[in-house]
């Protein structure tokens, strides 16, 4: 496995995670923890699966209160490579930053960004799948990752397939980016064979990526150009940029004008954005899955998902599908049906003066 | 309300109360504990509850390794009216070693003996009671006050009422106690109007305790009494007495052979034996009751227990009957259904080396 020339991984270390509350918080994001219990933060998973490809071309897009964190975490990535936020903006500004800084660093520059919290189990199918995006791009398409859908999930936007890309096996023309559509209209999309989960997975050409990004928001692409020649203006200027996603900024638009290529890919792919996700992620039939360590779990007729971040004992009793997620300051009680609820404590914390739990 | 004349309220104070884990432990069983919120632990409040009857007549009986946390929350008591016992037997041994000190110290004396861990909230209604009781046993009766039960309970023995007692309003022969029994056959003794829930609550002169408990056990009796005679014997001659309850080594015989009277009472009484029936005593709808600080809990589309004794925020969605517990070092998460089988983790955590934490 070489790694890709010029190739550089960008990394959007974004969002709050307010779904695995208490696990992730607003000070410690979900993307710094070790969910899966491999050993590594999602972050560090992220890079590490990127480093094949990329070797030591990153380029991590954080919230200013996270930089340090970030840095902690990636000793390997140069504290130059770690860019902050002065706020939120949504994807496109953080992706479109890290491509202006590139496209003046880097002419030949072909990058790809990956958001830090998701799980990918299939390494090395991953890699060769940036391997033939990367190619496509150098022709300057804006390529995606299509992910082979597991079951019809209601949860993804999903990628229309057209006709196969002539000189690039296994690449297809993208007709269109689908909002996440019903579980039925799902199953049909899935009987087709032509759809796939967007993944939110871009691998393009700095220069291609603003250039597109100009030709619908030429100010916003003025914008990151002018932070990227003169990093002295990034607060002054970053303040007025538009929060909106690239899907929305870029990729729908670029599609309608035939601009996107798909690369079908078969590797798994975990979007962890609540704990009914991380317990059928890490799932063990008959007792619950234990995040951390197992023996800090007493389990009699229970399953579900226990994390007993906090170092001690939890006894669960008679419970099915629940979820425990004890934590040195709060605790959460609930169950895999209930998961997204998480976020309405999360809310009430912030609006009864409990914000530090937050 | 006046005391009553030589009375002596003797509070055997012991039992681990495992089935209240993690809340009671080994170090700190269930009667040192706040249980209801009421600001006063279960010993306190049984010794509140007395003294308007017993003044400041007491005889505690405990384990030596709770003596000093006794006699820390009962500071109107003398040091030399709280008795260690050098190991658990049960409880003819504490309270007939009570009535063997009583005996000599008091010739007058009569006594009551009351468990540390019941929960009585008409403590007028119950004042009554005992006073009624004093006076029947100054005849050299033994008595007991019989319970009006609440519902047809399978967790409590009964008292099965004879003929008035002459010369004793509200008094009655005791026919026999019977052991716990089937729900069924419970409700087929609440038809009859002659049954009474049996509290372990008995009120008797010293003497014709050890004398009742002579006649059946001659050596036990003796042994007591050699104690009282010279404490100095106590590490001696505790080691071989038996371990059997007052009902079985001299309640039930006594009944047989036509020595006992019951009182039947009318107050409200709580043997708070696990966290179902902790949830019940305090219990709340629409939302899980909180025994302790309310603040600390956010609870949704939740019913049941919620004890946020670590000072941590305690997050509930979506689960009824839900029973949590949260310590320091402990966490418990069951349903009330399943509040029985608290007890199994207590033995799993000491058969696995965490002894520490039981």
């Amino acid at each position: 496995m070489s790694p890709i020339d010029h190739f550089w991984a960008v990394i959007p270390a974004g969002g709050a995670g307010t779904r695995l509350w208490p696990l992730s918080r607003s000070s410690v994001p979900k993307f710094l923890h070790d969910l899966t219990g491999s050993g590594r933060t999602l972050l560090q998973g992220t890079v590490d699966r990127l480093s094949t490809v990329a070797e030591d071309r990153f380029l991590v897009v954080t919230g200013r209160p996270h930089r340090d964190a970030v840095l902690g975490q990636l000793p390997g990535v140069a504290p130059e490579r770690v860019l902050a936020e002065p706020s939120p903006r949504d994807s496109m500004a953080a992706i479109g930053l890290a491509a202006a800084v590139l496209e003046r660093e880097d002419p030949e520059a072909v990058m790809g960004s990956f958001a830090a919290d998701h799980v990918i189990p299939d390494p090395e199918v991953f890699a060769d799948c940036v391997r033939i995006a990367a190619d496509v791009a150098r022709d300057d398409w804006l390529v995606t990752l299509g992910i082979e859908p597991a079951f019809p999930s209601s949860a993804f936007g999903y990628v229309h397939l057209g006709d196969p890309l002539a000189g690039h096996p296994g690449a297809f023309a993208v007709r269109e980016f689908v909002e996440k559509p019903s579980v039925r209209t799902a199953a049909e999309y899935l009987a087709t064979g032509d759809y796939r989960w967007n993944a939110g997975m871009f691998i393009v050409r700095p220069t291609v990526l603003l250039d597109l990004l100009g030709r619908w928001h030429p100010a916003f692409a003025a914008s990151l150009r002018a932070i990227a020649a003169d990093p002295s203006r990034l607060d002054d200027l970053w303040t007025d940029l538009p929060r909106i996603a690239l899907d929305h900024a870029v990729a729908e638009p670029a599609a309608d004008a035939g601009r996107v290529v798909c690369v079908p890919s078969a590797f798994r792919w975990e979007d962890i954005g609540d704990f009914d996700a991380l317990a059928g992620l890490v799932g063990d039939a008959g007792r619950p899955t234990v995040l951390g360590d197992d023996d800090l779990v007493r389990a009699i007729d229970a399953s579900g998902l226990v994390v007993p971040a906090a170092g001690r004992l939890v006894a669960v009793i008679g419970l099915d599908d629940v979820v425990v997620v004890d934590t040195p300051d709060a605790l959460l009680v609930t169950t895999r049906a209930r998961a997204q609820d998480v976020k309405q404590v999360v809310q009430r914390l912030k609006e009864s003066g409990r914000a530090e739990l937050t």
